[in-house]
């Protein structure tokens, strides 16, 4: 028997079958509900409220194993975990309403927007001589029966004659508009076409992409997207002038399939899974190009040219192609470089004939979105010896200057975008991004995201707090609190010891927020991983670390965190503060400078070509590496001089953890590797994910 | 005394009596010969052969007017002009054996298979050097740890070693299937790709089509088509060897929406006209194509490529380009080269990338499929001055040889595919298409499509008879019965005079089949612009039509028509009977050969920039040339030389037609011009159709 079900507050009704759960209720309604976990009832995040009393026999609910006892009091339940019921045979109308907690935007927005505008400004001086595309306005000789040639070889003729383009190629797609136009628009037209270069076949005639009536003030726009795995950012730009109109951003829908990109290639596997997938991050693009040409009152057909950079996973799932076989032994992407398609082939809202330009990829794991970021980074024409981390769930590694480039990707794993810790989240309105303790109270003094009242722990919070602990002797090198620390901050639980960042009361979520020893575990796994990675990359072409010239560091997330306390946790290696920079989305800004340049498009490619790939899996020094980083900051104080300054003689005395703690001098790993839990197993260096 | 007559290939012997015909047997053996003329030694069709010495006194001819030296040589005889004989008295068992030609059924059908056949397996050898594309099968060393190249790199670096085919672009659809492929074939796979040229662009690397499992006998398709206003005809050929493998034809079920190109074109301007005639001639051939496939048990996936051949308004219609402009003056088409397109682009059945390449026109009346016939004519290649007619509704006509192409289209009109006609009707069965007029009685004999009982005329039924009707003094040269004839047969009706070709009673249709004066009128018209366009092509590069070396004429409607009547009528001009020879479906042949060959692509590019067109509307002697031409054979009659001696004086004298007749001196156009009704006024020269 089925159930009808509203959603609040998009007031949307669906009708659920026995046996569907209020999370695919809601994919059939489309309602977005965040389910990072894919369903699977382990992430919490897919939590919905139901206000009224709900009869017997309507909705049966599995598990709801993330949820506190005053949350479920207050009529919380995980949507995923519900499921509609048969009912009690009495029959009669059977009506449910659901509300769905309101997702967060802004922050994200902003992100994309106040942060990459002044790098974009100055990178588009260097790329604007080779455009991939130009705007020719031409007036064409009418036909006659004197001169009866096609509409398509008159207008071809013209090119010639007042453009010096001695042929070009006209789509069907043009051609089927072309006679109509060419006679409304009385042989005055504005004919939008590719450079010859830009298709990478320097020997083909341009393409013809749009025909239109000339008008005074023609514009041709372009969209450069950067396709993360969480979210996705979009700048519209004006093609001549090479300025971003306006940019905008938003998660990508997949993630209802799952937070990762391991969960996003089993969501793939299932029937329509692919395809589904496909279409939601396609969705995700569409409302990017929506809401931009709405508020730039342009129409989305103008958009005549596309460039995209995302991790290897996003590109073939944005492609429709199967990646079943990134995730199993040995890896093997379908393709590095996408063919040649245009918007129309995706499904992407642009003019149909927009050729898309994905950025190239190195392997499974460094994508598109590093090359991307590489290219945006400048290190490939640096004299500088150059390390370029891009900071998300996956951490890749490049390192090298203008004669080489080599590259790794190590499993950060998501603990640092709040998956698997017990009071994290990402980084939306409510999130603690900014956490000082007291050295001897051990009283936390935090910031929130938007100044909201505190939910959780976002990735930069989380490095803050571990790194004020450990600096104020809360927490011990290996992981574990104090014992005897006077502070009701730091309490024991069934779970073991915890640290208590915010009082149930004074957050919006009802309990306290904590951070657990398991807790630290995982942040210890995932920044070692990282740390590991730049030692062995560094190690694998003879450098020392501290040879490093310039840190430059891409991505959102790394846009947040602060290097000194980076530093002291042992996620950034001991360096003078000043080498390090913080470039923003490089993916984007790669996107935005090969939106203008198809000089800038063959340079990424020479640069994707030119990046050697360290399979970190086949390296015997990794695990080693990694488990002397997991510690606090390191196994070997040594190697952070400036942590071993700051915490002093007395501090270091009693850094030998008590009495369930590590040996430091241990080099067997105390805990699984970072990335065997996320489905990986075997391949420590590899999980994916942004 | 009796002959045992032994008739094959059927295989039945009948006992013949003195004094009866051959043919006479055989209707008693139930063996079907087709005799039209009914037994009078006039059509010629009732040959039959002997291929073994007869004996003196066995049988007897008493003419074989219609064989000519040779193939009497080669033991042919007119069945009903052969009688057995009473021998010479030495008596014994008398046997003769008489091989009957294979009788014309399906007669669409075999005109696309047993024409062209010969003539495409004469044409194979030349072309098959240059493949537009080819299968590659190679073993693929299976990815590992340390060679973790992609899969598309790592197909496209053994087609460079195995095959030496340095670089390959893979399209989104291939690469799709292709990891699930490569693992599924156990990095054994067959690879169709185009050569690098195919495409027109030199330097761009050759396209992957396929990638299957590799198998034994893996074969390559390819489908020629011809896409004609009235019927489709498509050949699927083993691109491998070049055979047919099969042919099919059918109707093109856009006759629904109009006979002819101007009633599309009419209807393409209605809502959803255009998309409705797109999916009519697609659906047709795919029609085909299952038919095809099915036959020859393979897959539509397996036809890797096609070519097709079709008028410009055909052209436009497939490819959903608005045919609007093209009855517009100055008749100008979208396209005469169609855009790079593949077979899921329209929506074909067949590999979804098969490229779908088309022959390009030289405008708006002289369409690919002209240009395809050019091709396979060969007369571009000649040194003999050549005429060659693509006779269909339109007549098309192209003068010239190896060093020059003029070419130029001349309104024929519908009439002779039945249009217009009172009892016109297309070549079907029940059409009457051989007739013989009795110069005493002017009763008619006469023969049917598939021998059915007659339902109306088709050309070649409409040209005999005019032939017969002018020969016996029925009809006068000016179009006009005479009056002073003493049969039933020419009557006197409130539309004037007509002509009764089948009394009510003995059709099908349960009325007279008739001629009127106002059919002999439509054409006269029909046939006048066909010479005249023959005329003044050739005055306008200063040749006399007599010099033409070689008449070829393709369609085929042209398959059919007597020559020698055709010249009786002056739709043909006065040229020895020799110089004639009729190709068949030259646009499809045209088709095959282009299917086969890259060479043939581009030369038949060059033939149709080579092809000058001359506008006939726009040519003033045109209108001179067609009005002295609606006369039979003309008005002047030294042009027809043969027809003058043919006729004699005496019906000569009485040429001049009474009193309602026309005066054959007088050169102003007795009716409106050939096209007008069509709605092409204003521009005679130019009502286009096959």
């Amino acid at each position: 028997m089925s159930l009808l079900v509203e959603f609040e507050p998009a007031g949307v009704v669906v009708l659920a079958h026995e046996g569907a759960s209020l999370l695919d209720a809601a994919g059939e309604a489309g309602v977005h509900i965040d389910a990072p976990c894919g369903g699977q009832g382990r992430c919490g995040r897919c939590r919905v409220r139901i206000d009224e009393p709900v009869d017997d026999g309507v909705l049966r609910t599995r598990s709801n194993a993330r949820l506190t006892p005053d949350e479920q009091a207050r009529g919380f339940l995980l949507s995923c975990q519900s499921y509609v019921e048969g009912g009690d045979g009495r029959g009669g109308e059977r009506r449910l309403k659901v509300v769905v907690p309101r997702p967060y935007k802004k922050r994200l927005r902003q992100l994309a927007h106040g942060d990459a505008q002044p790098e974009i400004l100055r990178s588009y001086g260097e790329w604007k001589k080779s455009p991939p595309i130009r705007m020719e306005t031409i007036e064409i000789e009418p036909p006659s029966l004197e001169d009866n040639t096609s509409d398509t070889d008159r207008m071809a003729r013209e090119l010639a004659r007042q453009c010096r383009i001695p042929a070009v190629r006209v789509p069907l797609e043009v051609a089927r508009g072309l006679g109509a136009t060419l006679r409304a628009a009385d042989w005055k037209v504005a004919v939008t076409l590719e450079t010859a270069e830009c298709d990478g076949a320097t020997r083909l005639s341009p393409r013809v992409v749009s025909v239109a009536p000339a008008q005074p003030a023609h514009g041709i726009y372009g969209l450069a997207v950067d396709v993360g795995t969480t979210s996705v950012v979009a700048y519209l730009v004006q093609l001549r002038s090479g300025k971003v109109v306006d940019s905008a951003s938003a998660y990508n829908a997949q993630i209802a399939c799952g937070d990762d990109v391991i969960s996003r290639i089993v969501y793939s596997q299932r029937g329509h899974g692919l395809a589904r997938l496909q279409q939601m991050v396609v969705g995700t693009i569409n409302e990017l190009v929506e809401e931009l040409v709405e508020r730039s009152a342009i129409e989305s057909g103008d958009i005549h040219e596309v460039t995209i950079a995302g991790n290897t996973v996003m590109t073939h799932l944005l492609f429709g192609l199967d990646p079943k076989y990134l995730r199993e032994e040995p890896y093997i992407p379908t393709i590095t470089r996408t063919p040649s398609v245009v918007a129309g082939d995706l499904g992407l809202k642009a003019d149909p004939l927009a050729r898309v330009s994905v950025a190239p990829a190195v392997g499974s794991y460094v994508g598109g979105d590093v090359v991307s970021g590489v290219l945006s980074s400048g290190m490939h024409a640096s004299d500088r010896l150059t390390l370029f981390m891009d900071v998300g769930t996956n951490g890749e590694i490049v390192l090298g200057n203008s004669e080489w480039l080599i590259c790794c990707a190590c499993s950060a794993g998501p603990a640092f975008e709040g998956a698997g810790v017990t009071c994290g989240m990402r980084a939306t309105a409510g999130a603690i991004e900014d956490i000082w303790v007291d050295g001897s109270t051990f009283e936390p003094t935090f910031r929130t995201v938007d100044d909201a009242p505190p939910q959780g722990l976002c990735g930069s919070g989380m490095i803050d707090l571990l790194a004020e602990l450990f600096v104020t002797g809360a927490l011990l090198k290996g992981g574990r609190f104090a014992r005897d620390l006077r502070t009701p901050r730091v309490r024991e639980t069934e779970r073991g010891l915890e640290y208590v960042v915010a009082w149930g009361p004074e957050t919006d979520v009802g309990h306290d927020i904590v951070l657990t020893e398991a807790d630290v575990d995982a942040l210890l796994r995932a920044k070692a991983a990282m740390y590991a990675g730049v030692a062995v990359l560094c190690r694998s072409v003879g450098v020392e670390v501290a040879a490093v010239e310039q840190f430059l560091i891409g991505g959102a997330f790394g846009q947040f965190i602060n290097v000194e306390k980076s530093i002291q946790i042992g996620l950034l290696p001991d360096l003078p503060v000043e080498r390090f920079r913080f470039l923003g989305n490089t993916s984007a800004l790669g996107a935005y400078i090969t939106l203008l340049s198809v000089d800038a498009r063959r340079l990424q490619g020479d640069i994707a070509a030119r990046m050697t790939y360290l399979e970190l899996s086949a390296d015997n020094s990794f695990m080693e590496e990694y488990t002397s980083a997991l510690f606090l900051p390191h196994t070997d104080i040594e190697t952070f001089p400036s942590v071993r300054d700051l915490l002093g003689d007395a501090i270091l005395g009693v850094a030998v953890d008590p009495p369930n703690g590590r040996d430091p001098g241990s080099t067997s790993a105390p805990s699984a590797p970072p990335s065997a839990p996320r489905g990986m197993a075997g391949h420590p260096g590899n999980v994916l994910a942004r």
